[in-house]
């Protein structure tokens, strides 16, 4: 019987380095010959990549918070359903650009929806599956927003773009996320070189691998 | 003080007569100088108009039926946030093809989700909104096929071309939702003419006009 892959994501606002960490780590459980699938929220599978276009560059104006949860939901459970726990099942690990806890910081944290909303929809629409390790990269305000106008012409969209109050609640709320202790989610520091964070995502893995 | 509109919505299977009852009982409150907004689920605003093409067309494999109960939750969010509470606190009425008893039935039950679960949903996205009246078109299933197959070339989408056990189910979960007594819900025969089925509709909206 094929072992369960591990399921691992990166958290953070807007800027904090998660897509490269992801990538970076993705490469690094290759090169040990792990199966990996690199994948992304919103998205992963075609119906939750429609989702995505329909989030990020909204028809009309734009969507409230309560209609943005129900459609983050929506991608997230066929996100799940077609590829996250296929590749599990059959041994693959998975490294997700994003997962629940970014809807409980954005949706549930700045939007207002309240966690427990959130939480629920995450329970009706994917069984509530957590990731095995939840890596939240924190880094100060300043550092991210630097980052974000580096990045090539992209201009905003729908959810990056809103206010800064905006996005410093939605710190605020991962910031709450990441203090309750448990072994599966842990903080680090994203404010150094991508190779100086990845050194510290890759201790964390490194208990996963031994516990494989 | 401008009082509220009322909120009519019609149910019932593929074929059973909803749309066109909704569009002459509109027609005749217009008459009567009442301000009548006709609309209908999934859709009524341009975001959830766009859910609406996701949800008849899927991309990829089609959805589940947790995704397919999160998207249907999320149109009809912007739908009650955007336009069907805007009119009735204006004082205007809404006339709607199709609201929240069609996912109770097609996702809740026919898709087997849970009554439960749909009403959650509801409640998150929308506030659990109910009509002041919901109409139940029955129709014998026989009388609703011969009706589909007389439609003007439209090939069946996604819902409305699954097959007949799965619309079987939606029947019957129809039939169970109106055996709840009730104020604001009613069964109506559809199997007549429009016009002696839109005589039972209006004896039931006439009771709201006179409490208006």
């Amino acid at each position: 019987m094929t072992d369960r892959g591990k399921f691992i994501a990166f958290e953070g606002g807007e800027g904090c380095g998660k897509s490269t960490q992801a990538r970076i780590l993705a490469d690094r459980l290759r090169q040990m010959d792990i199966a990996v699938e690199l994948t992304r929220e919103p998205g992963g599978t075609p119906g939750a990549e429609a989702i995505r276009a329909l989030l990020l560059d909204p028809p009309g104006d734009g969507w409230g918070p309560q209609a943005e949860a129900l459609l983050f939901a929506a991608a997230r459970a066929d996100h799940v359903a077609r590829r996250i726990m296929p590749a599990l099942n059959a041994g693959r690990w998975v490294v997700c650009d994003r997962f629940v806890d970014s809807s409980r910081a954005y949706q549930g944290g700045a939007g207002g929806i309240g966690d427990e909303a959130v939480q629920t929809l995450h329970a009706i629409g994917s069984g509530g599956l957590r990731p095995d390790l939840t890596i939240f990269i924190a880094v100060p305000s300043e550092i991210a927003a630097e980052r974000l106008t580096k990045r090539d012409g992209d201009a905003a969209d729908a959810i990056g773009g809103r206010s800064a109050a905006y996005h410093g609640a939605v710190a605020d709320a991962f910031a709450q996320l990441a203090a309750v202790p448990g072994d599966a989610l842990i903080t680090i520091d994203g404010a150094d070189t991508p190779e100086q964070v990845h050194a510290r995502v890759w201790q964390a893995v490194a208990r996963l691998l031994h516990s494989a």
